[in-house]
């Protein structure tokens, strides 16, 4: 058994009515904020699997995206391996 | 001017309470799935910058994930840089 952990991304469809993402395009102007567009927002959950492999803990992953996680009627999402308890994801990172 | 395609991840920081996190957690034995923990669920916000280049839109993106996607006190995020409209990111992406 090994311990994976991993990032699933759930997006809005394309076409998809989005109201969080207009209301952030609504506060850009607030803020001074320009030449930003197409704001979309989404959830990201991050969670550890205990798995033989990884390609068994990825299995649950799926399982778990598809069930719980997104709705599949309007919403996509994406699996990401991220190493370790903390995300290795991007070239920076900022903290908030 | 260029437009930038990019990802912020916003999740809890340790320690914060994460109702949402416990809520998956406790829906994983109806599910009959077992070996998962350490559930966080944050946000993600994807969003197209026009800037003169890839240093000035990161700015724009900082600025604007600092002072409106991200609340300081309890979140921290992260900047990813994603190639055009579509996410790229992780090895595999399941539709929904």
């Amino acid at each position: 058994m090994s311990s994976h952990r991993f990032a699933v991304n759930v997006t809005p469809k394309p076409g998809i009515l989005d109201p969080q993402g207009r209301a952030v395009e609504g506060s850009l102007g607030h803020l001074g904020i320009e030449g930003v567009s197409a704001v979309r927002v989404g959830r990201r959950v991050e969670l550890t699997v205990e798995a033989a492999d990884g390609a068994g803990a990825r299995a649950v992953v799926e399982r778990l995206a598809g069930e719980l996680l997104a709705n599949p009627l309007i919403e996509t999402y994406a699996i990401e391996s991220i190493g370790g308890a903390s995300s290795t994801v991007g070239a920076a990172a900022g903290e908030g």
